[in-house]
């Protein structure tokens, strides 16, 4: 068991840069003195290691999928720093912004628990603190499709704001490796923080970690708390029908799926509404070809209120 | 005399990046020598300070205007560094990106004789390597006016590249401080920059440094090259007319000033074709008020097929 520390809590960019430069610094110096050591008992020369940050953003509100992304980044990573920050900027004007849960007291309490170092929870001032940014990031086409097409301007505000974290913690690490972690539930945000991270030139490493579920199925969300008795029970079919799907791609191949039926499967369910299920390939976002590495099944549907994702790979 | 030693030229990424931080890494180690040294000449304690890195992003042709970048650049920093690349993103269809003038090799002789450390000279596969960008910048409706209105995207691309520079360069530099120089004579565009980095969280400083002109009033540009004898006669009817409107600010205040007596002034010069004259505040490229801090005389005008912009302080 290793013992349970709280992380230092910060709310300024300031500090933040602060405290992941010290925690490097301290991590650095633990890491060569280890490395002495381990060749003054061998006799050998001493091979020194970098220390890296892993850093996971997050809107709070965290379960079990963000531990399991925290856990990664704490076993990859000498210093460990997250964020929580609900960003109005990917919110559309008739999203769930306001009613968004924010839990930072527990959110603490999981992050300490996991061993993570640092949690930066900012205002909206602090992010922003001339009110909308004036020079923007356009998410472009592929931006523009699937949870794009339904959530306009989501995509370009969560780019917004993770190249902002990006460039918080770059101009910190005095040139230490940064490992970012991502959940796969966010597939397409996913394939666009690669992009920008390749078109932006940023020096972070992007990890993507699998999709946590229930043990019915349901994929973790910080939305399922918004969920009734029922509607949970309602939101099965969602990840039922996409394990369907994988079953059938697995034994037959995807090309002879049958979409429209999986569909109707899911808007018979009372109570659930789909947005889409859509069949592509992670790499682009176009439909998968047979050349295609990896095939996803991805859906978007409402449950009562609240719109789920979730996506599963075919291949 | 300083010796002239003839700067390192890389090409890619990776090499600038290895430069800019072994620059760093020999430029600190000297500052804390020569501390070290002082102080025990001194007999006092060792004042440590940190080296910093000067970098002038250019599209080479580079001018007095630019040297006197890079000379500002060499005052200031320990290592300097500059890049030469004529950034296809911020030209038009119909502009000059074919023609734009590349000399790279009379470009590292005058950094050589400034005593740049690094030049940087990427081909356009280096820094666009899938092409153009999927995720884009853009620069909003201060980026569509002014510059922006005749040359829609201009500032986009310029930001995208100047984007990629920054993190390219942010990562190599292991914490040391980053100092950017720009020209005054692109006023909008540095107002875009500077916003971009405040927006951005880049944490690099800006430097704008004074506009050069030859002893007849043209404000040094690359495309006056472009210009014919007779042309470069003509071209000085912008500096003139501008050098007007500063001694009747001086004199009696800009509100008073007869904008459209200057236009005619500029349009009835033969082979001179204005295409805008306006007073702004520099710091917001509004009109300005008797409250603005500075007021900017703008001006852009096409001397035969050259396109020509300059710029001067009224107050």
């Amino acid at each position: 068991m290793t013992e349970i520390t709280k992380p230092l809590v910060v709310k300024t960019i300031a500090e933040f840069r602060a405290a992941i430069a010290e925690a490097l610094v301290a991590a650095q110096e633990k890491l060569d003195a280890q490395a002495r050591a381990a060749a003054a008992e061998n006799g050998t020369v001493v091979e020194y290691t970098d220390a890296s940050l892993g850093y996971v953003p997050t809107m709070g509100a965290l379960h079990h999928g963000h531990a399991n992304l925290m856990r990664r980044a704490r076993e990859q990573n000498e210093v460990v720093a997250i964020s929580v920050f609900v960003n109005p900027l990917q919110f559309g004007p008739d999203e769930d912004y306001e009613k968004y849960p924010r839990t930072l007291e527990a959110d603490v309490e999981l992050a300490a628990r996991v061993g993570v170092d640092i949690v930066f929870a900012p205002e909206v001032e602090e992010m922003y603190p001339d009110g909308e940014p004036l020079v923007r990031i356009s998410s472009g086409e592929l931006g523009s499709r699937f949870e794009g097409a339904t959530r306009p301007g989501h995509f370009d505000g969560v780019l917004t704001v993770v190249n902002k974290f990006f460039n918080i913690i770059g101009s910190a690490t005095g040139g230490h490796r940064v490992n970012a972690y991502f959940g796969q539930k966010d597939a397409q945000q996913f394939l666009l923080v690669q992009r920008m991270v390749r078109d932006f030139n940023h020096d972070v490493t992007l990890r993507a970690v699998a999709i946590v579920r229930e043990d019915n199925g349901l994929a973790l969300s910080s939305r399922n708390e918004f969920l009734s008795d029922d509607e949970r029970e309602a939101a099965l079919v969602i990840s039922r029908t996409l394990a369907l799907l994988r079953e059938h791609s697995l034994n037959r191949g995807f090309e002879g799926i049958d979409l429209d039926g999986a569909r109707e499967r899911i808007n018979a369910t009372p109570g659930v509404r789909l947005d889409y299920l859509e069949l592509v390939d992670p790499n682009n976002f176009n439909a998968p070809t047979s050349e295609s590495e990896r095939v996803l099944a991805l859906v978007a549907a409402y449950v009562g209120q609240t719109r789920l994702i979730d996506n599963m790979d075919l291949r």
